[in-house]
């Protein structure tokens, strides 16, 4: 099997699955229990913590573990509008935010929050200036993403937050799920106030997340109970889970410091072969992140494409997982201000370091194939 | 080491484990990615529901996966009320509810929710003409657990639903998280519209459970995102971890079917014992689920005395693990109207069909013996 869609899910670390089997086995005590089996739990879950926190460059009190990205991205940005709501009711995102962004929104809409949409250019990235013109009086809260899951086009966070920074009033949220242990972000950066992230996407497993919460920053919880995570998120602690992601986080960042290059090099070797057919175009920026590659290729329907690949055992996939069943179009693509004939072709590769240049070289000349043959059946 | 802390949370049958581990492995897909990898992992997903809608003769269309006990409190009552404010703003639980269902009502409270906390009885059980009474023309919402998770006290959930179903603006949620697997409920019975459950108190994993909404309930969801559970949950599914949990139901609900006698006996010798020691005195009604056993010690502090048995390699609780680290007293015993010498001095042990004979009986020896040495220590 060749799996070029990373970036809708990985494969688990060996290593991130033996320890998950081993924590649920040996540490399942409660962490809130105040027996010694209890404790022993509560140790393991600290530790994890400061690992986590260690690696993250932020202090142990600013993690939060969730149940995936799209809580996390939830807690933040419903957390800041109930939390801050008599601030002001203002809430800037942009057009390319993950559904898990764009929908939290539009319930706060239904609630009667007004939100701002900002546009992007051909590449995926938003302006600055049209920003900076957005933010006023009643803004609480910009949501603006990192990585773009779909083009993998870098937004500018360290401006964005140079900017914020300046508005007290005003919280900045970064979805960094597709950007952990990809590209670098440093969350001590001043005006970073809260951070999204989730295990599955960097071969831990499916069911955890994270949110960083700088210090002073306050949040309705979307959960209530038993006072878990500080009473941010409650809820009995899945101990194996947590531990699992902050190892796949150390594996995964250590080979973001080792082989960045290794990604950069398959992802040219796929922009090479793909810019020398003409039926195909290119979407990702050049300066996107490495390991996502979107393209289009007018006419040839991406079901059909998608099929055909998965009957060679190769794996990519349209615009991203979570909408893909919903219509032809990519809401993406179309917010880059394409018109149809790419918005409703999109192709979408996504590389993890696990990735190899023969995988890739294969993919490209079976791609090629698939395209000369599906060229034949409709000509 | 003799574990008693079962209402706390569970160890994992290790055939649970060893699903998890072949999912996870094996079915690493998104289901939402449409190439035949993404969709192996779909038809699994959709299997694994129809076999848990099955195990708890509901529909398909009415389960849906969470992250938890505590998830699905949150998700049903906060759901409700925010959907249907409109109707009325008024909310009836009992004082003896989990923290997770507590909390998220003075949340709701802090929101300008009305909430009224039932009282109960000696036994911790709510009185049905308190209930009727408090019902007024703004009530949207009655949340009651099945069984107690300190007392094992078993509400009258068929009264209340059949009370309720005659109130058709009502909805009535059930947290049945310790009921499940040990004191059947009906989820077919007129007037039940949502019920919680959790895995790990079942020999499942942490991080997964389940929220029953019963056809023509409608819910504000917690978490808005890609659509994934009909929209009512979205997330990237925890596969592994959902088929984990509809293989711990399986199994647990046949231990319910096959060996509730053995769950009764190991409580009545626990009971037996503890009764013949003039220093004890019982919590729990005769008439509660057999898996759950409170007592009180007066003036034998509980930290120490699960201290005590700790180094014995013996576990049993305070009161619930989520609020035992915040004040002596246990909260639900002080609602059943017991004063200090009982409410400070709790301990709850809690069963599962793991648990031998040998094993309770052991129990009581060790524990009679603590009780001497301390007795000694002190006087
Ligand atoms: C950019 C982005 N944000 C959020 C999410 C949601 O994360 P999760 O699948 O863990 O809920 C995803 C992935 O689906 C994503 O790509
Ligand atoms: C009655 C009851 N409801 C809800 C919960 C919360 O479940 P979870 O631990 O899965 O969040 C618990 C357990 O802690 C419980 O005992």
């Amino acid at each position: 099997m060749i799996y070029l869609d990373n970036s809708a899910t990985t494969s688990p670390y060996p290593e991130v699955l033996e320890s998950f089997r081993k924590v649920s086995e040996t540490y399942y005590g409660n962490p809130s229990s105040i027996h010694q089996f209890g404790g022993e739990a509560e140790k393991l879950l600290k530790t994890s913590k400061k690992q986590a926190a260690d690696l993250l460059k932020v202090s142990e009190q600013e993690l939060f573990f969730t149940s995936g990205g799209t809580e996390s991205n939830n807690t933040a940005i419903k957390g800041i509008a109930l939390k801050h709501q008599n601030r002001g009711r203002h809430i800037i995102t942009s057009q390319v935010e993950h559904p898990s962004v764009l929908e939290a929104c539009a319930a706060l809409e239904s609630l009667g929050f007004r939100v701002t949409y900002l546009s992007v250019n051909h590449e995926g990235k938003i302006d600055l200036d049209e920003l900076k013109r957005t933010i006023d009086g009643e803004t609480i809260l910009i949501s603006i993403m990192h990585v773009n899951n779909e083009l993998g086009t870098i937004q500018p966070i360290k401006e964005i937050a140079d900017l914020a920074a300046k508005y007290p009033k005003l919280f900045f949220h970064v979805d960094h799920v597709q950007g952990l242990g990809k590209v670098p972000l440093d969350l001590s950066h001043p005006g970073i106030d809260l951070c999204s992230m989730s295990s599955h996407k960097i071969h831990g497993l499916k069911g955890t997340g994270a949110l960083y919460i700088q210090k002073g920053t306050t949040l309705f919880p979307l959960l209530h109970g038993g006072g878990q995570e500080s009473s941010q998120r409650p809820g009995t602690e899945n101990l194996a889970g947590i531990v699992a992601m902050v190892k796949a986080m150390r594996l995964t960042m250590e080979k973001q410091r080792h082989s960045y290059q290794h990604l950069e090099k398959l992802s040219a070797i796929i922009r090479t072969a793909l810019h020398q057919d003409h039926r195909i175009v290119i979407n990702s920026p050049e300066d996107g992140a490495p390991h996502i590659l979107n393209f289009s290729v007018p006419n040839f329907k991406p079901e059909v494409v998608i099929h055909a690949l998965g009957k060679e055992n190769i794996f990519i996939s349209t615009k991203s997982a979570c909408s893909s069943k919903h219509s032809d179009e990519s809401a993406v693509l179309a917010a880059c201000g394409w018109g149809e004939d790419r918005s409703h072709f999109g192709l979408r590769i996504s590389l993890s370091y696990q990735n190899t240049e023969e995988e890739v070289r294969e993919f490209c000349k079976t791609f090629i194939h698939v395209l000369d043959q599906l060229n034949n059946v409709m000509g």
